[in-house]
Formats: C-alpha cells, structure tokens, sequence
C-alpha cells in the first residue's frame, strides 16, 4: 500500500477544489498498475464527491446542497457552540467524507467528465484541509 | 485483485437498475472467498447505491432525489451548455459514483432486503453505462 | 484481512450510534498498522456516515433528512406493503451504506470532530443492526 497526503487550502464556503491532477499524479509516484484509490478527507466540514467541474453545475450543487440545510434555518449546534457552521456538518454528512476510485494501466479511471473534488462546507473560511490517500494494488 | 466491467444499457431518466446478480456472478468468476468487492459508475449522471429493490420505494427515491433538483428549477449548467441535465449532475454528485460491499466464504453480504442499484439519472435516455468491478481479497 | 462484526441494539427512528471506538478497537485487534478499514450496514432503513457527535449536529442532521423524505409524505413503499417506512429507505439509500477510513501506525485516521455512526432510520423500533467490519493492510 501506497499512502500520500493532499494538503488543499480553500478560500470560502462553497469553494469546490478538484484534485483529480492531484490524484492522478500520486497514482503515478505509487507505480501502481492495477488497483485501487481510496480518499478521504480528514474534517467534518468538508466532502469528497465527483462531478464534472463546470461552473454552472458547481453553483447548480450549492443550490441543492441549501435546500438540505439552508443558510437561514436555525441550527441547534450554532446555539449550542456558536461557530454558526451546523449547515457545514450537516452537509459534510450527507455528501460523505470517503471515495474510492479504481486503477486500471496506471489510469485513474474516472469518466471522460467526472472529475474527483473536495467541497470546501465550512462558513468559516482560510482553511487547509487534509485529504489522505491510500492506493492498494500490484 | 480480480477485475469486470458490467455494462447496463438504460432506457430513460429514473430507471433504476438492480445489478446484485451481475455482482455476486463476478464475485463467484473471481474465486475470491473472504475479501470486499468495489463497483465504480464511470459517469457523472449515474450514480450507484444500495436500496430495497421494490417499485414503491424507488418511486419513492426518484420523488427525494427530485426535491434536491427539481425538474422546473433554473440550472446554471444548461444555461452554459443547453443540454439538459444540470438536474441529473447535481443529484449524481450526492449519492456519489462509489460503493464497497463484503464477501464472506463466497457470499456477497448485502442484507435481505438490500440491493445493490446504478441509478440512470440522465434526461438524455439511452445510453451504455459502465460499472467497474474490483475485488480484493483472498 | 481481518474481519469482525459490530452489533448494535437501536431504540428508536433517528437513533445515531456513535460506532468509533468499537471501530478503534477492532483495529488494535487486527494488529494492522497501515491500511484501510471498511464499514458495511447490512440493512436498507440504515446508513453510515461521519459527523460530529454532538446533539446539536445530530438534531440539524435530522432535520436536514426529513426536508428530503417529510414524515408526512405519501410513500408508495407504504401503501404496498403497509409497513409504514418509506421514508427509512429513502433517507438509508442517499446517506449509504458503506464507509471506509484509512488506519496509520495503528491509528484510526478521523479528523478530531469527525465520528463514525449508524444512523438508525426505520420507524420500527429496537432492532439489532450489523456492521461488518472488514480491514486491510499490513
């Protein structure tokens, strides 16, 4: 097993970072051919997912996320702690913290527009997130 | 690691396809007895789940899926690129591309009532869909 | 690989479960220092997923839940087979049943406010729910 750590440092909540380049280049240092990528990011705000990275569907996402957890409801761990972030978590555990991608040749093997990103849920902003990578294979 | 690719062919948007029997088909070709078995959707408007496989509870799922992207909402994706879909991206994003499930002494160890689905989420219907099967194990 | 089962007694719709230290446990069990373990519910009104375990997060998470199957919906799921938890499905199928977290020098590799837990989603009540527990590595 090979393991390696992305370090990502995001702006604000909402941003969307795609670390497929990332991956793809850890994929490459493992000279693993045939396996299996497994990522996860180490936070309770923030998400891994894939999808195709384009501006219009990453607002698109925003939207549907919000309907799950809209900025203005009230959130009883905001009363609780008042770090105002109870949309963050809520989010962060409906979209899950893990993902798993096959290799194939030495190709991640995600689709043509499908792309591996990190969903940066946290309303307070400035924050470098670990994302923990493990690949299995031969 | 033994390695398949199962190939569904959709018919419309909100099919939802049972492909538990194409699993444990593979998992019985692999010869791997103890050991956990990946399936990947290579798409970004398909996405894969477990669920009991029965028409109500997928009707059910497909009504869920639709308050999150509503068919009537304004889609930024098909503002820029017209064709459509903007929905089917963002409910793909959340139930995710990715899934793992045990073996044990053979058996693939989803509950009675669970089922193994790819869900077509496309409006544009038709299509060829790959579902790449890893299996680790001994 | 190494193999174990968590048993969980739920009492009641919305039970959340915190499952990381019996997690934390199997792992010291296995004696695996670096590599990757795999959580599986092993039903469909069930799911996992990571949060902080906090009753503030919890009862957001709640909410955000029933926004996407509202108790008071009409669920086809219910009308044919009268078991009245439709909703269960749906929230089990979006939120998933499988996770997996990576394990280094022996440590469970969740963030410091991240926990795994069952969330227990069906209406009936006091139930056993099994989590197979599946660890690779060296």
């Amino acid at each position: 097993m090979f393991t390696s750590t992305i370090r990502v440092r995001t702006q604000c909540e909402g941003d969307v970072i795609d670390l497929t380049d990332q991956v793809k280049k850890i994929v490459r240092e493992s000279g693993i051919k045939n396996g299996l990528v497994h990522l996860f990011v180490q936070h309770s705000t923030a998400a891994l997912t894939t999808i195709e990275f384009e501006p219009g569907v990453l607002e698109d996402l925003k939207r549907a996320l919000s309907v799950l957890a809209p900025d203005t409801a009230h959130y009883a761990h905001d009363t609780r702690w008042g770090d105002g972030n109870g949309r963050s978590h809520v989010k962060a555990a409906l979209v899950g913290p893990s993902l798993m991608v096959p290799v194939s040749e030495g190709i991640l093997m995600c689709g043509t527009w499908q792309q591996i990103v990190l969903l940066e849920l946290d309303v307070n902003a400035g924050r470098e997130r670990m994302v923990l990578c493990t690949i299995g294979g031969e």
